[in-house]
């Protein structure tokens, strides 16, 4: 179909007497290469109309004009709101978005990431698993040159932006709100402590209860898992050996739903006997029998602000720098399920 | 590293007297090179030792062990559900599984289709976005030789297997259950009349009332659009212009919702005033006030046979063929949202 054989990088770099991956990153704007040179290097491409093979530009460069996001769950309002703030940010780059899921699972992340390294995408976003323990393997993507910016789910020892939500102050609130509606035993139901946001919003837990002069009771704290009839069956067992709980502050949306469940099955009604408030951006709080309280996470701002983030990178050539990390403020969202008596 | 030069795809057709595209596919066990010539270049490629570029062999052959999956939205737990089937398949069979949202518009089906059409995974599952007319675009790499299976929404033009439901049956059987509740002016929600299932369900409504002698009433069916604010205020109106609807049928779960959401603006009780049933996968169908009558799609299965349909081309390297499709069979929940009279 061509009539002259195209000219090809090699020959390129010849004629200036540079290395193909100094040329090739001249082109894509490296800013590991002078601009002199890749003003040089441009110039004379112009001259001899030289046109990159798009497949094996992607296999050297590695701009593929994806980005990739690594997440625990689909089923979950946040995420899904969060993955619409990510992909309106990268159309507007002309960047494609691919979604991978983890299922809250570590060697599942652990794949993906593998996976991920192959040049498949140019930057990652991550919401980490809730069983990962080590970031390993994302670090050795990072240190590999691929741009990763965490958001919601992360772990400060990977050294990288994280655009987060005032976990802390926003558990505080909650906490706080359950203890002004009147309760006294308020259970704290949580993924995983390997989370950073579940640290953080344990912490928050025990801070307003410090401050309301409670003591902190481990026995009212669960450690819930990935399959909710398991964790109905938990929440249920804690509220039948401690049939003192009078409310519950569930960090992860399904911990709500679970914990709406566990108290259908005991018969015990929300919120005369248990108010429940949890984190939460389902559009559907409104209309559950109790309208669910909420701790509601501005998800679509930290989708777009990640991937703001990590696009910038990108288009610049430039690391991603921790210094460049976000927190989001979340808003309290009072509807009947903590309704009671405010002192 | 290698201390021969490892023997190169070309040296081992020349010696075979093959073309190299004869001897690729021979490897690749592809269903179009003979038996016998299967084997007479795979007995020579082991005697001379012969190891496929990994990168090269996925630009040749698309062997790039990756599905993709085309969805409209994620925040549906209909959706949700599928992918957890597809995944499950993809993973018993090693492949990867990557998810392209389409937000139900028909200009971002076609660039994900083309971003497809590059090499980027060996086949595709799909469920149409509902603002899709023609399927041209999924049609042209069909014949370009990518497998792909539709599926819930699907387009018969595409010729290729489909994986569905029993719309038309599940839909006479939710109208009937409201008739049977004491309904007599039944509001029909959908989304467009160019998905297959809206169309499906449409006729099965229709079907319903005229099996019960009533009249199908145009104005009582409402085509909405994606935004879930927008639809509230139209099924307000609806209800408002006719106050004589008793009963509403949502082809999809958002817009059982959004009556949620109209008879709430209104204050109008469900199921005393308007009683509702959709097609739904949440779980929190049964934590609504009230609980919501749901049609439930086996969205998981739907997903696992989409999948295991897939596989079995790509991995025997055959067509997907129209007689492979599937039609299974929804469930009627009954909740509180359609208690009543039954006659």
């Amino acid at each position: 179909m061509v009539s002259a054989a195209p000219i090809k990088l090699k020959q390129l770099a010849h004629q200036l007497g540079l290395s193909c991956s100094t040329v090739s990153r001249a082109l894509h704007d490296s800013y590991e290469i002078s601009p002199a040179t890749r003003e040089r290097v441009k110039q004379l491409a112009r001259e001899v109309n030289y046109q990159p093979n798009p497949i094996a530009s992607n296999l050297r460069s590695h701009v593929s004009k994806t980005i990739g996001v690594v997440l625990p769950q689909v089923d979950n309002h946040f995420f899904a709101s969060a993955i619409n703030g990510i992909e309106e940010e990268a159309q507007a780059h002309g960047y494609h978005v691919l979604i991978y899921l983890t299922h809250d699972r570590a060697e599942q992340e652990k794949t993906v990431a593998s996976f991920l390294g192959q040049g498949r995408v140019d930057g990652i976003l991550v919401a980490l698993a809730s069983a990962t323990r080590s970031v390993g393997h994302f670090d050795k993507l990072r240190q590999q040159g691929l741009p990763i910016v965490q958001f919601d789910r992360v772990n400060r020892l990977l050294d990288t932006a994280t655009v987060t939500t005032d976990d802390y102050a926003s558990a505080y609130q909650a906490t706080e709100h359950l203890l002004r509606a009147g309760c006294r035993a308020i259970a704290h139901l949580h993924l995983t402590e390997n989370l950073s946001i579940s640290r953080r919003r344990l912490q928050g837990y025990q801070a307003a209860l410090r401050d309301h002069g409670l003591a902190f009771d481990p026995e009212l704290v669960l450690g819930a898992g990935n399959s909710n009839e398991d964790n109905i069956g938990r929440i249920a067992q804690l509220l039948q050996q401690r049939p003192d709980t009078d409310g519950i502050f569930a960090s992860v949306e399904r911990l709500a739903l679970s914990s709406y469940h566990a108290c259908r099955r005991l018969g015990l009604s929300i919120p005369q006997t248990i108010k429940i408030i949890g984190f939460s951006n389902m559009e559907t709080a409104s209309l559950l029998a109790p309208g669910l309280t909420t701790i509601t996470q501005p998800a679509y701002a930290i989708g777009k602000e990640a991937a703001r983030i990590l696009l910038q990178a990108l288009t610049k050539r430039r690391p991603v720098a921790v210094s460049q990390s976000l927190e989001l403020k979340s808003e309290l969202v009072v509807r009947g399920s903590t309704s009671g008596t405010q002192p």
